[in-house]
């Protein structure tokens, strides 16, 4: 199944893109797509739910808008450095293991929305990623059991203000948590819908130009590795999000590097999660 | 006013504490200390509840367990090093401007719940810290209006694993945002309670002994400074925390190095924000 949100930003209700493309209202099931619907079987109950209510569901029209594919998660925990051609390209050593840092939830965006290039940024940059949407609190989880710990899967643009990451004191947080930085979606693909995550192909262009092109296969460290490190420092609420890392081709690692500036425009996708597109705006007041 | 939250965990009630310490429920006047409460003068309107239906809240009993002050935010954001003391200590340099970094929200625990030792942890340590409350929504604020945005202030023990924060790997989010590694409390101190956030004592002993004692006089950034520098970077939302770094005289900073053990106990306070109180307890499955 793939679970989408729509409406205008803020006012969002909870829809399901049908296997033929179809969109449709499911806000009649009861429940957004929030913590309680993900760690309570929410997924299991909307799938049953349809079978009786589907054909009363309304169907969105084409061109609303899409929003995040599901409420603010208590955290966006994000893997650095987890493609070796990417580590390279950035500098930096293959880490010994998963390099973690968080993003701010207030950076949340839809997957077609605008992202503002922030005050005083010169380096604004794009990442293509794999993210996982958690479904089953997890604290110490094995590998092995690291699949029963997900939902499902979305597209995520982790887009990065290199200066504010790298030159600005230490620490990643203020060039990875800017507002619009993190556009999410278009859809969450169910865990069933994904044969393996560790093989998908993953892409971004920027002014239709291929800057990304690789497969999740080149991960240092795959989903079920992934989940069950995080876990051994934290708890894993349902509807959180784990993103798993961009590869080789970022702006940063172009000789000499390239950002983003106004009217840029990137589009991107992953094998079975659909494809996203966002037009860089400057910030204004 | 002094903002409380009290009962079992997960099913917190709102009070009050008033001038004479007497603790009451103030759930009837319907809305929790959330985003919405704090972003829409709800400590104005609180304060005008109160002088109606003061005499009709119950009183909370002694003994009662206190919750987190405020319901989950949308982060918590840290500030390193911001004490020279300190940055000297832990052998790092005096940062150039706020060096931040974010701390998991799932860490949050009442402020004399235990204080859990994850598993495979050797370097678990102490950070007293004054933490803000924000009270309206922030994006790129000056310095000199940074007060506006704040609706009061909190005890903070950043309690920080010092081995998984400095030797896993790159950024400090594995050592910050283990389970139970934020008590915050007892009570959120609206803004008119403290004269000078710049000019308060806190401290902290471990097992009776005085460990860190100190004023944030000695920070290096300023309160206003470091909400206003937080706010280039991200929108802050009401409700969110952001914690001000910590004095001297943490566990990492002694020689040789001292960290907490089962059964250690932190008891910690600021000036106008009352004391808390954490029993350390190695995780058990």
């Amino acid at each position: 199944m793939k679970l989408i949100r729509f409406g205008a930003e803020g006012n969002e209700k909870p829809g399901v893109q049908l296997e033929n493309g179809t969109k449709i209202d499911v806000s009649a099931f009861g429940l957004d797509y929030n913590e309680t619907f993900f760690g309570n079987n929410g997924i299991e109950k909307l799938t049953n739910w349809l079978k009786e209510n589907q054909d009363s569901c309304s169907v969105i029209s084409e061109g609303t808008r899409l929003g995040v594919p599901l409420t603010r998660p208590s955290k966006i925990v994000c893997v650095g450095l987890n493609y070796a051609q990417h580590a390279a390209e950035a500098g930096m050593e293959i880490p010994k293991e998963p390099v973690l840092f968080f993003k701010s939830t207030t950076a949340l965006v839809g997957p077609n929305d605008e992202v503002i290039i922030p005050k005083n940024s010169e380096k604004t940059d794009w990442e293509v990623e794999l993210a996982i949407v958690i479904g089953k609190k997890a604290s110490y989880v094995e590998e092995a059991d690291a699949f029963d710990h997900i939902a499902g899967y979305v597209l995520h643009n982790d887009v990065s203000e290199r200066a504010f990451q790298i030159e600005r004191s230490g620490q990643w947080c203020k060039g990875k948590g800017c507002d619009t930085f993190a556009p999410v979606g278009p859809f969450i693909a169910t865990k069933d819908e994904i044969k393996n995550p560790n093989n998908l192909n993953l892409w971004l262009k920027v002014n239709g130009e291929m800057m990304q092109n690789s497969n999740t296969s080149d991960f240092i460290f795959n989903v079920q590795h992934v989940v069950s490190h995080i876990s051994q420092f934290m708890t894993l609420l349902p509807g959180d999000i784990i993103s798993t890392g961009t590869p080789f081709g970022v702006g940063l690692g172009l000789k000499p590097p390239v950002y983003l500036k106004e009217g840029d425009i990137m589009e991107l996708g992953i094998e079975g999660l659909g494809t996203s597109k966002q037009v860089c705006k400057n910030y204004k007041a």
